[in-house]
């Protein structure tokens, strides 16, 4: 019984849960981070009207690596353009950015927090990054940020591996370590078990989940990992999320109990801003291709390009996944 | 360890795991059972090559409640209309038919199973007429059948009831007792919870479970159910159902790791015939309108009437909802 109150019930809540907001930095992947500033600016006040605790914006990637004129800004997330948006951001809805190890110019890119309104940075590596990782998490943390790291593709990377990672970054100043289902490949009982292990190796810090809708899975997965502890978790309005797209934040905040979530505002701007994406032609969601990568364990690009090829013959894509393993 | 043997694992497979294709008749309340005989045709042929254990084709309703001329034919799967699609079923594939408590004239359209192709009859029963149903499931029994019963609307049935009428059902003849989630209410730690009081009250009896997509968890409860020992497992090909639908037998037939089921012949049935369902403007599947009912545990009849006329405005919807309550 304590541990079922520690934790919240279904009629409860747990004070810790916070909601980070992803539809622009995993959606913008969708789109390639072409929102209109009034698609942003709407998205903006229903978090805060939602009282979701987080909204990520984009990417903090290099310009040195990417191409500005190839990419809507969101990819690169300046200061100037969120000031454009939310001014010094005078609202209980924090600010977070994504930057992926290898591809962000950190060090000169995320400036200190005393001059931005970003208020977290998220890390997101792969396993063999895990020292660039750790740097880049040391690098935000001095500059003053509350930091997490996504340690992507946790269901390619053997156990061993897995936790020699989560060792290194349960000793580094890391806030937040995210269990993250990039290929939407695990099942709940999977979650289980992962996030047992990632309470146990990084004991101290917070934990967050970040799930793919592959197997139509991603909030069976974000609630089974809420239930046993997770405090961080991650959705996006409608699910929008590369390929099958992520936990749709209606599902998630029609489940969780706390009063200050408010659902009307995320329907609002479901149906004032999203069906028009939607009718621009941009395509996310579950799909049969996605649950085949998914259930292979597989990188979802290829399910991306059948759609996008308007492919239809689901068995010779079977064949084709088969083929390539 | 002995348990997790038992219930088998993600690599392993129990073999008394039955998989029953409801597709037609879940399916038929979508499209009023207007299935053309080639898709009839179609689908039994798939299930059979997809190893399904039962293939339900719709209903026996009662002729003298409804009027044939407004229905489909699988609204009364006649012996006649059965076998014009499966001649003597010389195959693996068993067949079922499902039938109503209050709406069937069971004495009558119900014969001896020495005279017909039918293998399992399918008793659904709100919790008022369990009574009845149990006439049903004796008459059934008696007549040779293999004999289930769906207790409908679970969710909505307070704890004394629902093990009083599950007591009630476990002195029975009937062979498997359904945990059903009508209205797509149920969050995993539910089906959980009612998985094992099902099993302890109906000990000796197999259980199964049929759910509803509302909240994107019929896949999910369902795997969830299963790892818990339930052994009969409903699923619709792309989830048609009626509403949100129900479990994809896409996503199931990828989960089950019997060699026995096949996935390729299901694929090829979707690629041949359910998107000319979908072409044909026939509606099914996850919307956030079945979300929303399915929160408030509410039937999906005003969701379903919510998308029948065109509507988008799911914050009034909501407000609806919620004064109706």
């Amino acid at each position: 019984m304590d541990k079922q109150n520690k934790n919240g019930t279904l009629v409860s809540f747990r004070p810790g849960i916070k909601v980070v907001d992803c539809t622009m930095r995993d959606g913008g992947l969708v789109n390639n981070f072409g929102f209109s500033d009034e698609f942003v600016k709407a998205l903006y006040q229903a978090n805060i009207k939602a009282g979701v605790d987080y909204m990520e914006f984009g990417y903090k990637a290099s310009r040195e690596i990417f191409d500005e004129s190839e990419f809507g800004k969101w990819k690169f997330s300046k200061e100037e353009d969120l000031r454009a948006i939310v001014g010094d951001n005078d609202s209980n809805l924090k600010i977070s950015v994504m930057a992926d190890a290898g591809r962000t110019n950190y060090r000169e890119d995320i400036i200190p927090k005393s001059e931005s309104v970003i208020d977290m940075i998220r890390v997101a590596t792969y396993i063999h990054q895990i020292p660039t990782a750790i740097h880049m998490i040391e690098d935000a943390k001095e500059k003053g940020y509350e930091v997490t790291v996504n340690v992507m593709a946790a269901s390619k990377i053997p156990d061993e591996s897995l936790f020699d990672g989560l060792w290194l970054l349960a000793k580094s100043n890391v806030d937040v370590i995210y269990l993250v289902d990039s290929f939407g490949s695990f099942y709940p009982e999977q979650i289980s078990r992962l996030t047992a292990k990632y309470q146990e190796l990084a004991e101290g810090k917070e934990i967050g989940f970040h799930g793919h809708n592959n197997q139509q899975l991603a909030f069976a997965n974000t609630i089974e990992a809420c239930r046993l502890g997770v405090n961080y978790l991650d959705a996006s309005v409608s699910g929008m999320g590369r390929g099958s797209g992520n936990c749709h934040m209606e599902a998630l905040l029609s489940f969780l109990r706390n009063p200050n979530y408010q659902l009307f505002p995320i329907l609002k701007f479901v149906e004032d801003h999203m069906i028009k994406l939607r009718q621009e032609g941009w395509q996310w969601g579950y799909d049969i291709a996605y649950l085949l990568t998914g259930v292979l364990n597989n990188h979802p690009s290829s399910a991306i390009k059948f759609g996008k090829d308007k492919r239809v013959d689901y068995h010779r894509f079977y064949q084709e996944l088969l083929e390539m393993d």
